[in-house]
């Protein structure tokens, strides 16, 4: 952990050495690309690769992604690319791995706190020498992570119908613009929950373990565990509000409410 | 400014000292007050009579408010409760004034950045000796500030029913659960417009200075100026897409969209 912590933390000198980024728009709805993106990818990728010759890496701006049962990294270089270029200092460096098709490390470095979130399976969380735990706040005191999926056409009506239905469910919503940030932000207990209709192996695997080691759960709005092939239904809360947040999305998708 | 300057940042000492801040349930859901609101609007009075004998207050956390036409200050002690005892790090304190019902004065200070926005009518905004000046970013590549305004029952399918209207025809939506530090992002060119179905003078007076200071607008959503008797639909945006977000806006809530 002391040598990827290293690389993270150069990796985040990286990111904010651009003062002006070059930005490029990906084809998608509001997805865009930065050449920060590209660099940080590009040096994670070589220094990974050093530390670990024999895993595989899969990563957000990367085109040959294919899981298999090995040790394999899952990057997204900067997570919140939109907070990053509009100099909203909300956006991470992700660094997940998973053996096996389970998680058994997560790297989140916050270079503008300067602060490493990390997690190994069976080994707890930890936000630098910090032990980290989810809150207990139940259902209806919980501060939510609303994700808008902002790719997908599809999803801005299904997004606006969850708002409707959770709001009076629960106490608030936030929206950072970093998938990433906001698992560090329920591990930390600074929040109870998250949800976005599709999100992206590389958003979330590894912040996914920190919510576990933390004592979360993360799952398939839908049911199911967290798979990583491709994007899913990604939820996560504290133990408390998990089941119940599942019930009222499911019930939103399924027009019961 | 300098006089206030130093009794915001005391102010902002004060916030940061309470580590786990009593919090009071104020009837409404979702609504609390910290003992450190208290203490800090307590300060804040005291500090203000002093330096503008003749002034009158206005503030979230005092019963008797009345707007007159002399100079006011209206004062929000920590805008972000939730966020401050949750420990998100994003809660500022807010002051404005007005003098003939109309802002002349705005400070607002953010303690976890040490970031103090300013603003006099005719004298620009300012974040400490930088000046700031909002965004040109059209409606389909703007970043949007969500209010849910968590407090009132009947907004909330409003509220979801604008997240689906907005979503296609902006590129994202952020919530950070502070106004005036939404009303900071868009002044600083972070964020493009902003909107709340219902929100308190305490919550945009300041902030509503440093928006057309920077170069935006403010308005009523349903047409007219912002005014400081009582909450409105607030919105905020830079000038390029003030009008095309209201129209979506009023859309919505007439039911066109």
């Amino acid at each position: 952990m002391n040598q990827l912590s290293a690389v993270l933390k150069k990796a985040g000198d990286m990111m904010l050495q651009y003062q002006q980024p070059r930005v490029y728009a990906k084809g998608k709805h509001a997805d865009f690309v930065t050449e920060a993106d590209l660099a940080v990818q590009e040096f994670l990728l070589e220094e990974l690769a050093k530390l670990f010759p024999t895993a595989k890496f899969f990563a957000e701006e990367k085109k040959d992604n294919v899981l298999t049962d090995e040790l394999t990294f899952i990057i997204d270089p900067i997570d919140g690319t939109t907070n990053y270029f509009r100099k909203r200092e909300c956006s991470v460096i992700s660094v997940g791995a998973v053996e096996n098709k389970r998680p058994v490390l997560g790297a989140i470095f916050d270079p503008y706190q300067n602060r490493l979130y990390h997690a190994q399976l069976g080994r707890g969380a930890w936000c630098g020498e910090t032990r980290l735990r989810v809150s207990e706040e139940p259902i209806e005191r919980a501060l939510i992570g609303l994700g808008t999926s902002p790719y997908y056409d599809e999803l801005m009506e299904l997004t606006g119908r969850t708002v409707g239905a959770l709001m009076p469910r629960v106490a608030d919503l936030r929206r950072t613009g970093s998938a990433a940030m906001e698992l560090c932000d329920i591990a930390s207990g600074r929040s109870d929950g998250c949800f976005e209709w599709l999100l992206q192996p590389w958003d979330y695997c590894a912040g996914v373990l920190l919510v576990e080691e933390a004592g979360g759960r993360c799952g398939n709005i839908m049911g199911g565990e967290v798979t990583y092939e491709k994007g899913i239904s990604f939820m996560a809360a504290n133990a408390v509000c998990f089941e119940q947040l599942q019930k009222i999305l499911q019930d939103v998708k399924n027009g019961v409410i």
